[in-house]
C-alpha cells in the first residue's frame, strides 16, 4: 500500500500536464478572479483572490483558484501563500445561493469543483501559508485549515459556522479542522458553528501568528515557507503527502457517496428552510 | 455510507417510541433512582443520580438513567444536565460486586446495558453538560467525558483507575477518554490508574471550568448550553453525532466482542484475585 | 477482535522463551555495545547504549538492544531506562552507511531489525523510560518517543530530521511521533526536518522533563516508573498494549510492505543523491 501510495505521488509531483507554456502564467491566473505574483528574489507565489465584493466561491472562481494552484505547483515556486485582495474579507465561503433550490446537476458541479479545490490545496506539493488579511467563516476558514500556516490581522473572525444556517459538513472538512485542533475543541465549534475572534484562534491555535499589516503577514508566510530551506522538496512533499493521507483518504475513497450525501441533506426542507431564513438574514443586515 | 449514517442519523432525532404519553415525567424518572427536573424559563432538564450512599452503577440505576435520557431527548428539552444528589460523590462508578464471582447471564446483562448507558450518552441528541459535585472515579468519569461539558467542585477526584482493581477498559472507553485528552496523557492515565484532583483536571483539561457551588456548577453547565442558541438544532445533532462516529463505531461495529473480550477477562483467575483484593481493601477503609 | 488481542497480549507477557538461564545477564547484554544494569533495591533496569563513538544503531546494535529489552522484559524488572553510556549523544540514529549504495539482501535484514526494536520498545510490557543524555535525532528519537517518558539534558537537540537528507519516513515511525505531540506540530516538524532544542522539546511536550545531569535524569526516570506502584502489572501491560494498538497495527498489518516500500524507495536515485550530499557533508564538518 505504501508503495502504491509513493508511486502515486511521484506521480503527482511531476505532473505529466506541467507543459513548458504553464510556466508563464496562464488565463486562468490573469482572468481578474485570482491573481498570481511571484516574488523574482524568494520565488514564493502569492495567490490573490479577487471577487468583489467578499471572494464568495463561486464555481468561476474556485475553477480559478484550482487553476492557480496547480500551475503555482508546476512553476516550481518555492512556496504559495493565498490571500485576498480585499481589506475586510479572506473569503466569505460558498456561494450559498448555489445551495438554495438549486439545479441538481449543477450542484453536483459545484460540490465536485469544491472537493477538488480542498484536495488541490491540501494535498498541493510545495509549501503553503494563509495570509487571512480578512474575515475568514466557513469554507473560507477551511481553505485555511488547508494550508501548513495561518498568520491573521487582528479584529476579524475565523471559523466554520455551517450549523447557524443549518448545514452539515462532510467528515473531511471536519477532518481538515481538526488537523489543526485538538478534537475536543472542533467538536465544540463545529457544533455552536463558532466564529473565532483573532485572538481567540491564536489562543487554541487556529491560527499561528498575528500580524499587524498585510505586508507583515505576507512576510512571516515567506518566513515560514524559508523554514524548510535545509529539506529536500521531494522528500518534504512525500512526508507532507503521508502526514496528510489518512484525511484525504476519507474522502478520496468515496468521493461519490460523499457527493450523494451532501446533494441529498441539501435537498431536505430542513435545510432549504434553515437556508432560506439566513439568506433572509444577511439581506435584512445590509 | 454517509448517506446511511445521515438516514440513520434522522431516525434518532425522530424516534418513533417517543410516545406523547412519554412528554410528562414517566415511572423512570421518578423511580427516586434518578430524578429529573426541568427549568420551565430555560427548558434545561437536570438529571441527578439518587442512589445511596454513593451512585454505584448497579443494573437498575443504569435502566432508570437509560429511560431518562431517552425521555429528555424526546421532551425536546433544550440540553441535558447529569448530576449527583449525594453532594461528595458524583458516581462511585460500576458496581463491582456484579463482577466478583459472576453469574455469567447476569455479568453480560449488566455490560450490556452499560454498552447502553454510554451510549446513550454519547450520542444524545441535546446539548449535554456534567456538574461533577464529588468523585468521580471509574465509570463515573467515563459518563462525564460522555457529556459535552464538565464543570467540576473543588476538592474531589475524577479518573479512570481500572488498573489499580487489576480492569482492562474496553477500546471505546479509552476513546471516550481520548475525545476529551491527548493521547499521551490518556495512555498514561490509564496506565496509572490515575485519579485526577479538580485543579489537575482542570491543567490537563479533562474538566472545563470549577465552580464554588454546585448551583454555580449548574448555571455554568447552563450557560455551556446557551452557546448553541444559534445552531440549528437537528444540524447541531448530526454535527455531533458525526464527531462521534469513529468512536461509537468502534463499539458498535462488533458490541457482541467487547461482551465476549470483558466477560472472558473478567472470569480470569487475574481479575478475580485483583478485584477481590480491592474490594477487601474497600471494606478495611471503612 | 479484542478477544484476540487480549489472548495474543497475554501470551506475550508470559514469553515462552523466557527459559531460566535468561534470569541472569545472558551474552547479549554483555557484548559491550549494550550494558544492563540491574538496581537491587529498585528492580529498575538500566539499559545503555554503549558503541561508540556515537551510538549509531548498526545491525549489531539493534540486535543487542532487542535481547537486552526481552531479557530485561523476562526478569521481571519493575522498568526499564534507556541512555546512553556516551555524555554527549543519545544515538545518532540508524547507520546510514547501511541505506547508501546498498547490498538488497542486508538492507532488507537492517530495516527488518529496525521494525522488530520499535516493536521490542514501543509494546515493552514493563514501563519504559527515556534518559536522554544527549542529543537524540533521527531514530534517536524515535526510539525515546517508543518509551512512555522522556527526560533530556539541557543544550542538546531531539527531532527526526530525515527530509534534510532525503529521506522518506514510515508511517509507523510518524505514528511513534504522534503519540507524544499533536499532529499539527508532527507535520510541520517532519516537514522541516526539525531539530529541536531541549527547551523546544519541553516546549511542545517531546519530552517531559529536563534533568541537569545523568544522576538526576535516571532518578527522574525512576521516579515516573514509581507512578506505576498501584497498579496491577499485567492489567498495566494490556491497557498499555491497547492504547499503543493502532499505531502498532499500523506496521504488523503489512511488515512486508513496509520493507518493500522502504527499499523502493532508499533505491530511487533521489534518495541515493541526498543521501551522499548529506554524507559528504557530515565529512566536512569532521
Amino acid at each position: 500500500m505504501l508503495r502504491n501510495r509513493l508511486l502515486a505521488c511521484l506521480r503527482q509531483i511531476k505532473p505529466i500536464n506541467c507543459s513548458p507554456f504553464l510556466r508563464s502564467l496562464s488565463n486562468a491566473a490573469n482572468s481578474g478572479l485570482t491573481q498570481v505574483e511571484v516574488d523574482d528574489k524568494s520565488g514564493i507565489a502569492t495567490l490573490s483572490m479577487n471577487l468583489p465584493p467578499v471572494n464568495t466561491l463561486t464555481l468561476e472562481l474556485m475553477h480559478d483558484l484550482i487553476d492557480s494552484i496547480n500551475q503555482i505547483e508546476c512553476n516550481k515556486s518555492r512556496g504559495l501563500i493565498l490571500t485576498s485582495s480585499n481589506d475586510k474579507v479572506f473569503s466569505a465561503g460558498l456561494d450559498l445561493k448555489e445551495l438554495y433550490k438549486p439545479d441538481q446537476e449543477r450542484l453536483k458541479e459545484f460540490w465536485t469543483i469544491f472537493q477538488d479545490l480542498w484536495l488541490a490545496l491540501h494535498l498541493c506539493g510545495i509549501p503553503t501559508a494563509a495570509a487571512i488579511n480578512g474575515h475568514a467563516p466557513a469554507a473560507g476558514c477551511i481553505m485555511a485549515t488547508a494550508c501548513e500556516y495561518r498568520v491573521m490581522l487582528p479584529d476579524f473572525f475565523i471559523g466554520v459556522h455551517a450549523t447557524r444556517f443549518s448545514f452539515l459538513v462532510s467528515k473531511w472538512m471536519m477532518l481538515s479542522y481538526q488537523s489543526v485542533l485538538p478534537r475536543r475543541i472542533v467538536e465544540r465549534a463545529l457544533n455552536q458553528g463558532k466564529l473565532f475572534s483573532t485572538q481567540e484562534a491564536l489562543e487554541v491555535g487556529l491560527i499561528d501568528e498575528v500580524a499587524c499589516s498585510k505586508e507583515e503577514a505576507l512576510a512571516q508566510c515567506s518566513a515560514f515557507i524559508g523554514t524548510f530551506d535545509k529539506a529536500n522538496p521531494i522528500a518534504r512533499t512525500l512526508t507532507k503527502q503521508m502526514c496528510r493521507d489518512s484525511d484525504v483518504r476519507e474522502l478520496l475513497s468515496d468521493r461519490a457517496g460523499d457527493l450523494r450525501a451532501c446533494v441529498d441533506y441539501i435537498n431536505t426542507p430542513l435545510f432549504q428552510e434553515g437556508l432560506s431564513a439566513h439568506l433572509q438574514g444577511l439581506k435584512e443586515k445590509k
